[in-house]
């Protein structure tokens, strides 16, 4: 490893499955990428699978040597469990690298993190980015989206890499600069937050279907099935007709009635609802969708809450409702919850001074992780005519929200008075008649605030705040 | 100041509004106070304005001489703004106290900022309790509801002053130790956190009556008036008639109608729906509340949402929904929105093995606090029979909620239809219905996970984890 053409073009720790099959993808693309593993046997198995594309592998078993091996300036990702040991795996890094060189965590961090890692690569070098790398391990291999923050001259240097092992969408892409720092760990986060909302509004139109109409999970594929074939195609729907249609090979059930209902979280989910309330940005389907999951993990409390309530009165008649509007429904949900994801990236844009791109976060979406559908497309389109608007207000879903919106409100209206829960849609129909309505009810809360501690409010006929009412106290 | 008679029992720093009317509750209840304030004048202000009480107060301009001015072992209430000035606060004090020396901190602190505080002083001293203080000026003034938190001992020093300035229900203080380090700011937290979620809930019952069925202003205080004699009797639900009845000395209109929908806050509600995220744990009554206030804040955003949808279909027949519903709704939202709170704290003091007295707590919010109400002594008492169990569950909730729940599901569900948003009523009837259920529908939400990320699942039909389905990939 003399000369510089033996050198490799990049290097990756990390080698379990999300960071073996990106280093898989990555030399399939052509591109020679040192890999390194703390545990060496790890890496020898890795290379022993690996088959053709090994000669396109540069393994190492001591770190210097892997840094060694690649050309300067070096480009290092880190796929390694988010939190401490990235930190721990920088730490053991800098000294053997250059000011110049970069580490580029494409762990599922938390965009704090990645932040107060970007500050320290500042003061301390080397250069560091985050990407958000969506798709899970299928992505990986043959081609996730990627979301990349950090400093935008180490994007320059990478990024023809990074989109060459992305998903494409006709040929563009999934794989952008979205913007300083923590940037691009904050839109996967975001990504994960509307993936929990886009699952939980399918699981309550699901559960409308099997509780309300006493559909069995086949006709329930069939019904998700078609539904890819419209406005709701997406990966997401596509699996859920996947599932549904899936027999258990031990009983021959369908799995979906074999499956305990308890839901797990990764986390992601998660921080996208604290980051909401943080920068004060509602993202209430997202709320309610990460809530129904902690709900879901109280199995044994709910078994006492129906001993307690005995079952709902679910039976719903398909003349009253039909599945037609469940499928409006799902498509007003899914742009509000939209709306609320990227309003909330816009915020923090807003709050963190970051050049974030509506339209091309929409369009790396498009292909490669969980959340890709057709319905991005119009988004990025939507978001390109102003992507500081709200997307509701956006003609193209304005039109679309004016045509379901009806739909939705039988849902909800339907399912409250069954004993269906849905949540999320609720939440998304509550945000849509709130964010419609230029004279909501928060005049009470500020009546209500001033009354007990004198905390002031506006007025509705002349400018100024800090207005008080005459209150009789006491 | 040489006899130990003339020093004071106690003493407090910070002299606004809050800090001054807690030193005149203390002095006017018997106690010697020493009372200091970084800004001289203001110290001078407060004690010429104390009048009779003045012989009571011991005020000194330097920090060293108000130390000297209260018995050994001192206790210091601090009553500065939450966050650095606290920390400032306990430097500036340290070197001048002793080790068995107490500084309470009674501000409006992130439980968290009181964690490390009260570890901190138990490496470095001096001793440290943090104390909810909740009941705005007046409360503060003639008797709030005390959370107190800390070292018991700490407690056991100046619990006999707290209890006798708190308020009293029926001759019991509404004042009391709730666990160790940060409990009792978390107990005011999720306390602020249920008075977003019973505010909100309010005022969404206000806006069915106002724009549902197009009661005025006076009328829906009436309804108020008459609600507050049942079982919803309680503070928020008196003010609130009392601000629907208040006419504008400027313009003779209702209050209400003067006063703009732009609700603010001041981050407590926000902080108990980031905690019961980061806790694991449902609240989704509360972050529908908060994610409102959110919604309020975005007046321009709404007044473009009223131009591009039109106004909301929302006149709704009182012989289609009674006023009664809503008071029976109020009331099922309320049972579920106590659960979430509760069910909160008693996370947080499995997760923090703090030993927090729930019927305690429910004890001292009868009185003095924001959320006072007589509900809470029933609460009081069914925490008293298993504290661990969900509130839905005791016995004389799950009654109540039997006998109201279809209310509340036709308040959902006509307000859905009518474009009228209750968003927190939504979310506590999503609560209920899933908490009742066995089996909810979050058995997709598995099936979806295992599909795309090979999460794993567990079986309806034996026991074990990490089960996964025979999904055909790609």
């Amino acid at each position: 490893m003399t000369s510089t053409e033996a050198l490799a073009e990049i290097g990756l720790i990390g080698l379990g499955t999300m960071g073996g099959n990106l280093a898989l993808n990555i030399a399939e693309n052509g591109f020679q990428i040192a890999v390194f593993n703390r545990t060496a046997a790890k890496t020898e198995q890795f290379i022993a699978k690996a088959g053709d594309l090994s000669s396109k592998l540069v393994p190492s078993t001591k770190l210097e040597d892997f840094v060694a091996s690649i050309k300067s300036p070096r480009a290092i990702i880190l796929m390694v469990p988010a939190g401490d040991a990235v930190d721990a795996q920088i730490e053991a890094l800098r000294p053997l690298l250059d000011a110049g060189d970069l580490i580029i965590d494409a762990g599922n961090a938390n965009y704090h993190d990645t932040n107060r890692r970007a500050q320290e690569a500042a003061e301390c070098g080397p250069r560091f980015m985050g990407i958000g790398v969506s798709g899970g391990e299928e992505g990986a291999r043959f081609g996730p989206s990627i979301m990349g923050g950090g400093a935008k001259d180490a994007w320059d240097q990478v990024g023809h890499i990074l989109e060459s092992i992305s998903a494409k969408h006709d040929d563009e892409p999934c794989a952008a600069f979205l913007g300083e720092a923590g940037a691009g760990h904050l839109v996967k986060t975001v990504h994960n937050g509307i993936e929990y909302a886009d699952m939980q509004m399918i699981a309550e139109v699901y559960g409308v279907m099997r509780d309300g109409f006493g559909m069995s999970a086949g006709e329930i594929g069939d019904v998700f099935e078609k539904w890819n074939d419209g406005i709701l195609q997406s990966y997401l729907i596509e699996i859920s007709g996947k599932v549904a249609k899936t027999a258990d090979p031990e009983t021959g059930k369908p799995m979906l009635d074999i499956i305990l209902d308890k839901a797990g979280q990764k986390g992601t989910g998660r921080w996208t609802a604290i980051e909401a309330l943080m920068l004060g940005t509602p993202a209430s389907a997202i709320e309610a969708a990460v809530a129904v999951r902690n709900m879901s993990a109280r199995y044994e409390e709910r078994q006492k809450g129906e001993a307690a309530f005995g079952p709902a009165p679910s039976k719903l008649d398909r003349n009253v409702l039909a599945v037609e509007a469940l499928e409006a429904a799902l498509i007003a949900g899914k742009i509000v919850c939209y709306a609320q994801g990227f309003g909330l990236i816009l915020e923090a844009a807003r709050q963190y001074d970051w050049d974030m791109p509506l339209p091309v976060i929409a369009k790396i979406w498009r292909n490669g992780c969980i959340i890709r559908s057709s319905m991005l497309n119009d988004m990025a389109e939507a978001l390109e005519g102003d992507a500081t608007r709200n997307l509701m207000l956006a003609p193209l879903f304005s039109e679309k929200l004016k045509e379901t919106e009806t739909h939705l409100r039988q849902v909800v209206a339907h399912a409250a008075l069954h004993g269906l829960p849905v949540p999320a849609l609720s939440a998304a129909l509550s945000y849509f008649d709130i964010m419609r309505t230029e004279r909501s009810t928060a005049n009470m809360l500020q009546g209500q605030r001033d009354f007990f501690g004198a905390h002031g409010f506006e007025r509705t006929d002349k400018d100024g705040s800090g207005f008080h009412g005459p209150w009789a106290m006491g």
